[in-house]
């Protein structure tokens, strides 16, 4: 009778549990005890057995609860394998740069700018002055706020000659963060399955977002001189490419200023060819001992997509770029705009706008120039001094990183490795390749944390450049 | 002489104009005749030349300047129509939903809610708030800040029965706003060329990116009780979909809130072929007669992506969404957020975070609840009175809009246009179908500015309706 009452219990009860929400309070022992009519040992050990299950949980002199927090089941998502296939992209892996450094390691990695390099008074202030505004409250803008539009095609009219139509607030289109503005140029200008060229080494991102919008990469080599434009007459006529993304201006990871030459050697050969140059000037306001130069101030024909971001130069919780992008594919791109993200939050593009028209804007510029240099400098002399064997073969004139090459026969990966466990954290360049990679580099950015540990850094890389290679 | 000499100073101030940067000051009158032995005249001549070319524009007693707003020349961007072909995407208007409705008109056609219907102070509160702390330097956090994270998941296992193991923060990804969710999701479970279910008629915005995405839509019939699980079945079994796109509760635009026994038809339909439901719970913050249900709730084995936005009940300023999501198929959705938008501005995530986990949050959800009904309800009894030959066969119980029925041989087209000359904007209809339309309608939302003229705009377009059809 006991054992029956109890096996009653314990089922009525596991139902009841099993339909209510996490948190739902049992019915009491003692109403237990009236409703079936069994004592109260036996009503206490069905509750000890659904404690034990992991269903419930008991409050001494509260009550029973259904588990908020639920045993963990094993989970079998093996279905999704057979459903999803095998997939298009297989490298599914994070970047080195989106990847935060291991606490504690001195970040030779990082894609983001050190907090200490970025306006924080300029920022707060801006977010301070929006949060009385209309902004905070303010509907979509599907191309973005006009001024803000005004302001990254005066930026780029600054640059051109006199005898070119220069471009307006129309032709600009406000993007939430450069990735976007560049999802959306691939998927615009390529497309599923047809060519697209870019520099090998070149940004991450951009391989990312090409392997993603499914476009055929056609890889063309790059150096800290730039591209061969016979490389690229070669890939156009070859392929049929009708776009070149390249970083014309610092390029990342090589650190190339492209000459006048070859910009007007580039430009004259897509043109040529009626194609598009997708111009990413991600480090325009990291110029060091330079003017950046942009091939889009010399186009007013609409051979050039021109992207600009303010998130590295202002803070990464302000993510704003500009496309400055003329003709029917400006339609193009508003089309894949809107159906990535509809429009950018006006509360960040007024905080853009209000911190780069602030006259401190300029003088924050020129401080972070300044400090870019010397930080470039120091890691430049600290790897001269303690780790030679690393080839820098180009000082870049702007930009967040060095491209340091390994001594021939290293194994990177190995290298790299070490070096997290010697306590330095550094991206290894066959991430930037989006073709084969032609040696073995490293990117080390001189614009993480801590800059006085840059010594520190050069010796740990030396010492293992001078150990003898397990191999 | 004169002749040649001021042919020589012609073309050779053209180059230099060319070369120039807007603003630039021309030499002086005075060097130009010292160094061509000219004449002043001559060189005067030559000025006044460039000045009708527009190319240079003269300051009195200041000197003569490149012009820094140039002429327009007519442009020639035809390349790029054979460079771009025809695309794949041919309309590419603006959804009615994103216009602004025309100054003075009255707004029954905006996809967002009023500003009267958000939570200005706590906004306002929470950005000057986070503008104070560590949020507005944050960096990148590639899924999205834990603790919002945290809250996505502790949402979503409120609604789920305790025999189900509960989401965590682990799958949760942030999105900037439920388009990119939308976007990665079709990307990931569906692309190019293969099939993705969808309810007829649905949201615009899925439309959009199903078709950015190049899926093949495959629509089934939906009403006001949601679609038949038959044509589920039925879509599943004969194209291998393994996707079905769907707004299970106050759907847009029909209003719909599936019964507890079509969710489970749905949910077991699903199961049953290996597939997955994207659910799309982008009103839930937006009940007026009922609870919200999720079937995310109801489903622990992956099968559901589930979608909710915080951007319409926060504000359009504060682009949050958050994406739940179990096995394999999360780094999918991860890999595809991060070609896109790499991650979220942590300063808007921490807004959100703010608002949704203030009590007065909560006031604010019952108040604005409130005030819904007394919207729709409004409009409700405005069009029964003045405008009977609209058939709105359905009193959502949640969501923003009514789904309206024209009288039989109605041109839509031409009531849309006469409906926004008599000073009312809706949204046709068509725009929303993702096969053919079965009949002519019009969407009427009851969140957009100035309630108090609802019986107005009955008014007008019960005139319209009464007069005679041009056909």
């Amino acid at each position: 009778m006991s054992q029956d009452s109890s096996t009653r219990i314990a089922r009525d009860l596991s139902r009841w549990v099993e339909a209510a929400s996490p948190g739902a309070q049992l019915p009491s022992t003692r109403s237990l005890v009236a409703e079936y009519g069994a004592s109260p040992v036996t009503v206490q050990k069905v509750l000890r057995g659904l404690t034990a299950q992991g269903l419930v949980e008991t409050r001494p002199g509260v009550g029973t609860f259904v588990r908020s927090v639920r045993l963990a089941r094993p989970h079998d998502y093996s279905w999704q394998t057979a459903a999803l296939g095998v997939g298009r992209s297989r490298s599914l892996q994070m970047a080195s740069a989106l990847r935060a450094a291991r606490p504690g390691a001195i970040d030779l990695s990082s894609g983001f700018p050190d907090p200490e390099l970025l306006p924080d008074r300029l920022i707060r202030t801006a977010f301070t002055r929006a949060a009385r505004s209309r902004a905070v409250l303010a509907g979509p803008s599907p191309a973005g706020l006009p001024d803000l539009r005004a302001w990254f095609a005066a930026e780029l009219a600054s640059g051109a000659p006199a005898s070119l139509t220069a471009p307006t607030a129309d032709d600009v289109i406000i993007f939430p963060g450069s990735q976007s503005g560049l999802s959306a140029a691939f998927r615009s200008l390529a497309g599923a399955g047809e060519p697209l060229i870019m520099e090998s080494p070149t940004y991450w991102g951009a391989i990312l977002a090409a392997a993603q919008a499914n476009v055929e990469i056609v890889p063309i080599p790059s150096s800290a001189q730039g591209p061969d434009p016979a490389d690229l007459e070669r890939a156009l006529a070859e392929t049929g490419a009708r776009a070149f993304y390249a970083q014309p201006t610092y390029a990342n990871p090589t650190g190339a200023q492209w000459s006048a030459q070859l910009s007007a050697d580039v430009l004259e050969t897509v043109r040529r060819h009626k194609a598009f140059l997708i111009e990413d000037d991600w480090a325009h306001d990291f110029a060091i001992d330079s003017k950046p130069k942009t091939l889009a101030a010399q186009d007013d024909a609409g051979h050039v997509v021109y992207l600009r971001s303010l998130t590295k130069s202002i803070s990464p919780a302000v993510r704003v770029a500009g496309v400055v992008v003329r003709g029917p594919v400006r339609d193009r791109l508003m089309h894949a705009a809107q159906s990535e993200s509809i429009y950018v939050s006006g509360m960040l593009q007024a905080v853009a706008l209000d911190v780069v028209t602030q006259p401190a804007w300029r003088t924050h510029l020129r401080n972070l120039n300044e400090q870019l240099g010397s930080r470039r400098d120091l890691l430049l002399s600290s790897l001269h001094e303690h780790a030679p064997q690393l080839q820098v073969g180009h000082r870049p004139k702007g930009g967040l990183n060095l491209w340091a090459r390994l001594p021939e026969g290293t194994d990177l990966g190995q290298f790299v490795r070490e070096a997290e466990i010697g306590g330095v954290s550094v991206v290894p360049g066959d991430e930037l390749f989006p073709a084969e990679p032609v040696a073995g580099h490293v990117r080390l950015t001189y614009a993480g944390r801590d800059p006085g540990h840059y010594p520190t850094a050069a010796r740990v890389l030396g010492k293992i450049l001078s150990r003898p290679q397990a191999s």
